[in-house]
């Protein structure tokens, strides 16, 4: 949370961490976009997390689910399946979560055993997204992102960026705010956002000796980002 | 907590982190202060910060109330007139959350819809002092400190602290310090620690880039603060 | 757990952060090594470390115990007794934590009341490693290792290392990740890991201005350690 917050607040939005079912109604209606991280899931917060799913639907606000370590329990696939079928906006995750998530959208998986991993990411990314009419995102050496039709590569990041813990969950809080931003184009604007983070890491990288400084840069030059600075660095392709 | 306890740290101070009800009875008889913060309020947690409270209020310790986004929601705002109910020594917030708990506690508000944002932060800062007995703080530009009698402005800190996660709840840690060390005297400890967390983050942000290094550095020049760079930069004046 | 999951990262480590019930018996199976650590203690959680320590018993893994401020309330201390009971490979606190263990542990002891401040570690931790099957690391200036035969001492660190949150919590989990690479050898292995976490403070500090910049150096350190920094640095020696 502490990171995807100063993500947050470093590209200039405004987040708020909740996890309590009694105050999501009271709050849900002045959210632009709604992140859902099952990354230490309990069943204490699962009640809150489809309700807020459900309330942010109704609301017509885009959200964002990072199904991490979706493959690791029955529990976490059962919990991610009941909020994928909660019409997110974004899925994001990396390969293994994705494949994961995938097949068991499909039918085909019965949870941590199920994972083909010799499945193509691509593959998995579209069938689930057509499956859950969400754009679907693979971060990895080079981040995949479709809608079931259209799939774009991001050739941004460095490689040291797994090394610092919820970067993933960071760059999946980023995408909420880039949705929030632009709602009516999820694929276009899922894409930027991964881009944009991976750009603010091959800057800081600049300044880096490891992974905990790399982290400080990073954040540092997500928040001095200007034009110029994106116009030449962002690395955006369709694939398909 | 994170930023919570490495500002303690910093500052000399032993902090820990407890929510379990059934261990605050032994625990609570060996601090010095107790720091209330409701960031992320859970049903189980209020019934521990209760406690909590009432257990520091008879043994005569002092305790600090953050009522973090105290306007977001009903559930937050009664568990917070609950909590100043049981009389801290020190609230400190922001603008919005003290003139939304001040609105409260004079039955002129209901909840979200009662926050006039037109009210004047010192008004309500004052108005929340005389209802409930405690030192009031209101974190800005300027920081803002009454007992309900006195105003103290004080005129430290750099803008890019707001764009840390954490600040608030971290400056509010220290001032829970502060009065360890003079309970008697709530009001002047209060707008101490104020200054000398503004006094950090100027003296950071002289080797900051951006938000992530000002964090590093304002921790780094809290711990190695002297009595001189306290001297020549402490800005606290009386406003009233 | 932030700073646990970037030192594990850091040392090339795979961290996963559960606390749920449901997931643990699809998840213990996956791992090397389980590290447990009760630092924000709840009744919830306590089933979970229970399941989770038995599981990895039963399984051959091996698990570390933090039994943070186990001196602080009858709850924790009960808690980390039955804890004890399910047979750790490895123990690691600090002076106050294992000295009120052991006493606990030899039925001397009523909890909060008990800890002779007196008592040796180094005869601390050699009872409670007899009486557990565990071995037993005191965390200190020197920090002392024992299997209850052996002891041994690791004069690695600086001090400043304490003014940063959670670094005894970060060396437990690089024990864990240690013994997880050398589980016939736990005492060396733990051994080990103090002094490389040691080392990388060390290395560290030649960088830092504070905690702050201490705690980012610290990572980058271990992150970058080689062979030859570490054996031109690592002091273990033999005490007993």
């Amino acid at each position: 949370m502490d990171l995807m917050a100063n993500t947050l607040l470093a590209a200039g939005a405004s987040p708020a961490m909740l996890h309590t079912l009694q105050e999501l109604q009271d709050f849900i209606p002045h959210i632009h976009a709604l992140c859902i991280n099952i990354g230490t899931l309990s069943p204490d917060w699962l009640p809150s997390m489809k309700s807020a799913a459900l309330t942010a639907a109704q609301l017509g606000k885009p959200w964002v689910l990072d199904p991490v370590a979706v493959f690791a329990s029955e529990f976490r696939l059962t919990a991610c399946l009941e909020l994928v079928g909660l019409r997110p906006t974004v899925v994001r995750g990396n390969a293994s979560e994705i494949i994961a998530l995938a097949n068991a959208s499909r039918g085909t998986g019965k949870g941590v055993d199920s994972i083909h991993e010799s499945t193509d990411a691509v593959d998995a990314a579209k069938s689930l997204a057509l499956a859950s009419g969400a754009v679907v995102a693979v971060s990895g050496a080079v981040d995949i992102i479709t809608d079931g039709q259209q799939v774009i590569g991001v050739h941004n990041g460095v490689a040291m960026m797994q090394k610092i813990t919820a970067t993933g969950c960071a760059v999946t809080a980023l995408i909420a705010a880039f949705i929030a931003v632009d709602p009516s184009h999820p694929l276009e604007a899922t894409a930027s956002a991964l881009s944009v983070f991976g750009v603010s890491g091959e800057m800081g990288m600049e300044f880096a000796r490891g992974p905990a400084s790399l982290r400080m840069h990073l954040i540092d030059a997500l928040h001095g980002l200007d034009q110029a600075a994106i116009l030449s660095r962002v690395k955006i392709a369709s694939i398909e």
